[in-house]
């Protein structure tokens, strides 16, 4: 053990890691990406010790002998200031690698393993190669439903938990479709029925925009615990940024890792899930599963049987559950990007949007009705769309924009959208035979949605669609003229569309 | 696209990154550990231009906007200079994290596609948890022998060659086995009898000494390709650190990645070793399987599944493959640790060494000989044990010892061991019934080896001897008298060997 100085490095890494000088290495016999446990007692004021565990990276100069570089990543969870003393030593491989192992090996893991395990994560005490490890464990090996009961309790339990003190529903898509801004429309349904609605959602990972950056475009979406429970009992509903809530923490870090894999194991997507309504004291869970080509499931048989593991999941943690399998073989309603998203939402809560947005709404709004006794089998959906027809729904939301610091009387044509424009037409005559989500998805983002809140994409046309050649089939929206060339750019390497009998490409070309 | 200065920043991170100020990270839309390749050209000199992948950490003030901070870890391969100006783009993933992903799938590889991961892994182009997923895959997935193939030819061909331009042999283990320093009796046999033996080794990972770290006890074992051409024309033989010789450097990639965790996928296995025999055209090889408990192959049929995979591995390659499956339950010969194992070399070279380490030297020596018709099949050990026993041996390893650069006339008292020691007893009368291989490693390294040369354990007693109560077992020998605590602590808590009839706990203790 030895007593070093901290000195903060301004930089964010994306690891817990600090640098030792060479010196002070080698006489702790610590080599580069070693782990060392860092101790901390705050003598002065609460007399608390605290310690955390990071990774080893190695100076000659930058830091001295008988100091400590901090990387900024780790001040949060371990708040150092510059010159304080802190305590290293060299940390053993935490028990939980030994855990991971044992499941690569097609082993079950018990309770008390996968506890340690996301313990080890949510402390950043595993590096990323072994986070990255259990993942593709769970992945190739699976999990069985008790282990994956033990995950979601360990995913919700090493992280904050919210009692609102009611019951409270909610409505989950397990994603994968674009454009998918039936949230807008669900909560304010549903708050207007008098159920009590807390909407958490996710910022976008690698789609052109999350329920939060939509919801962002009419109201802030980042509020505390104590906040939450003030505008639930207001309004009944909310739809918010889940991300600063610290509600199942675990989780973020392995999206974070799943998503440079490119994998997203059934276990964990839904220890995932039914952990975050777990710690939000959800007992009645409405689950869409879109399906269809392009989307995250792409057949009938694969979403019935994800649905029934959801389901079984639900009744072990008393969480009640039905699953709406939704068609997701092409974007949602016509629009795609945080501000087109919220302008077609809005639009459709005053009484002038899309069939297949109303349609999709009000089926899952109307699961909830049903499942809480409001009306009976069968009735839900009309119940549903009755509330958004008499313009309760469209009330309920300028309640919830206002409580949640939005302008409650913005109308659909302010909201601001990219003023670089470039619209797509029809090659042929023929009808649409199919839409990409990837290449919408893909164009979206490279026209720069969701850093840039009015880019993203709108379609004229959907499958199915009569066209004529000439007619305007899919508008690019940019902020930026750079961003629009990158979208227009994508569209010959990537078609969004086909039409019957188009011709896709002349061999050899000119 | 923008131009920075760059800025070294004095820190070996053990990943590629670099740091931008925030402002920069906007404006070229990158976040957090997304991909950047820098380009750099050499107007005043050479004129040429080189380029390279790293990912992105950020700043607000360590690096000002218009600068680029630069870690160590980038000089090697890219020697920029403090204030020279850098371009700066944004980089797309690489193509072979698709052909990665691909095999996650469970789909097999081309060629071409299987050249282009090894290519991204060795321009550090992917980052560890790709290549982990990678390995992951091989791991659980598996190759066909086609893949394997072309895996060997991708990692020897995306490193350097070294064409000693005439017919050279070699010897390797695929490694488990504590105290298996037969290389240092191995190559000064066969290179006496004629044959040119060039034997690169490896450092310990996580054994407590590599071949490389034996030998340097006698000689330095660092040298370039041109040097040990010279070397190999005057002596036929030598043993040398391969690490810097930039052969097959992908393999010390992967090995870093297994390491962590804990996997060593059959394929990654046969590919790492034989891309290296291809990559220093070796055309004759023994290759030496130990197997026993807590060595890396358990039993006999598994070790003969492999040793055919290596042989049709061989022939594809055009390298003749003879494998030698080996006792590996217990340490080879009586010492663990660079200078101990060097000492013990040495003495058995003199004519003074124990019978289990000149029995599997001469075999696998003897193999050679008969491999290349220096003998009739069955008389190469007779043939090795001669030119041992008659000293022929001593004499070539002293040429070798000079030629690389060490004292050749050292005597085995003269080499230092640590002086910090404790002598473990029998505690009872019996008869040893097992030697564990991972506590003797355990209790060297924690002695101080490979780092403290001196440190190590030495075995007075193997499996089945008989030993009365008081008999010294195992001494352990450190430089430091901290370690040597930590090598103690470690007996009672996992014991390195067994008698048959000792009383191992007393439930309930006192």
């Amino acid at each position: 053990m030895v007593v070093l100085k901290a000195k903060i490095i301004d930089i964010i890494t994306g690891e817990k890691s600090i640098v030792l000088n060479e010196e002070d290495a080698k006489n702790l016999m610590l080599k580069l990406n070693d782990r060392v446990r860092l101790n901390r007692c705050d003598v002065s004021t609460t007399g608390i010790c605290e310690s955390i565990v990071c990774f080893t990276e190695i100076t000659k100069t930058l830091v001295n002998p008988g100091e400590i570089g901090i990387y900024r990543d780790i001040l949060k969870d371990f708040p150092i200031k510059d010159g304080e003393n802190i305590e290293v030593n060299p940390a053993p491989t935490p028990l939980s690698v030994e855990y991971i192992k044992k499941k690569m090996k097609g082993k079950t893991l018990t309770k008390s393993e996968i506890n340690q395990i996301i313990k080890d994560v949510v402390s950043y005490s595993l590096s990323q190669i072994e986070i990255a490890a259990f993942l593709m464990a769970e992945e190739y090996v699976g999990m069985n439903m008790d282990e994956i009961e033990n995950l979601t309790r360990a995913i919700a339990e090493n992280g904050n938990i919210i009692d609102f003190e009611e019951p409270v529903v909610d409505k989950h898509s397990i994603g994968g479709v674009p454009g998918n801004k039936v949230s807008l429309l669900i909560v304010p349904i549903v708050a207007s029925a008098g159920l009590k609605i807390p909407k958490t959602s996710s910022r976008a990972i690698t789609s052109p925009s999350g329920t939060a950056d939509t919801m962002e475009v009419l109201a802030p979406v980042n509020f505390s615990a104590g906040e939450l429970k003030r505008i639930l009992k207001k309004t009944g509903g909310f739809i918010v940024w889940g991300g600063s809530l610290n509600i199942a923490p675990a989780d973020d870090i392995f999206i974070r890792i799943e998503h440079v894999l490119s994998i997203d194991p059934l276990s964990q997507m839904l220890a995932s899930i039914m952990a975050k309504k777990l710690a939000m004291n959800i007992k009645t869970l409405v689950l869409d599963i879109p399906v269809g080509r392009g989307a995250k499931v792409e057949n009938f048989d694969e979403a019935r049987k994800i649905a029934n593991q959801f389901i079984e999941l639900g009744n072990r943690l008393d969480i009640r559950v039905r699953c709406g399998i939704t068609y997701g073989g092409q974007p949602v309603g016509h629009t795609v990007g945080p501000a087109l998203e919220a302008k077609e939402a809005l639009e459709t809560l005053m009484g002038n949007g899309p069939k297949s947005l109303i349609e999709k709404s009000t089926a899952l709004a109307g699961m909830l009705f049903e499942m809480t006794g409001l009306t009976t089998k069968g009735g839900g959906q009309d119940m549903a769309k009755e509330i958004l027809r008499s313009g309760k729904a469209y009330q309920k939301m300028k309640e919830i924009i206002e409580a949640q610091g939005g302008n409650p009387n913005i109308k659909p044509d302010e909201i601001p959208l990219g003023d670089k424009r470039y619209v797509v037409v029809a090659p042929t005559d023929g009808y649409i035979s199919s839409i990409s989500n990837s290449a919408i998805n893909a164009i979206a983002r490279a026209a720069g949605a969701p850093i840039d809140k009015g880019a993203g994409v709108k379609l004229y046309a959907k499958m199915g669609y009569a066209v004529k050649k000439g007619d305007p089939i899919i508008e690019i929206y940019a902020e930026r003229s750079t961003k629009l060339k990158e979208a227009i750019d994508l569209i010959s390497r990537n078609p969004p569309f086909m039409i019957e009998g188009m011709l896709l490409e002349e061999v050899p070309g000119f």
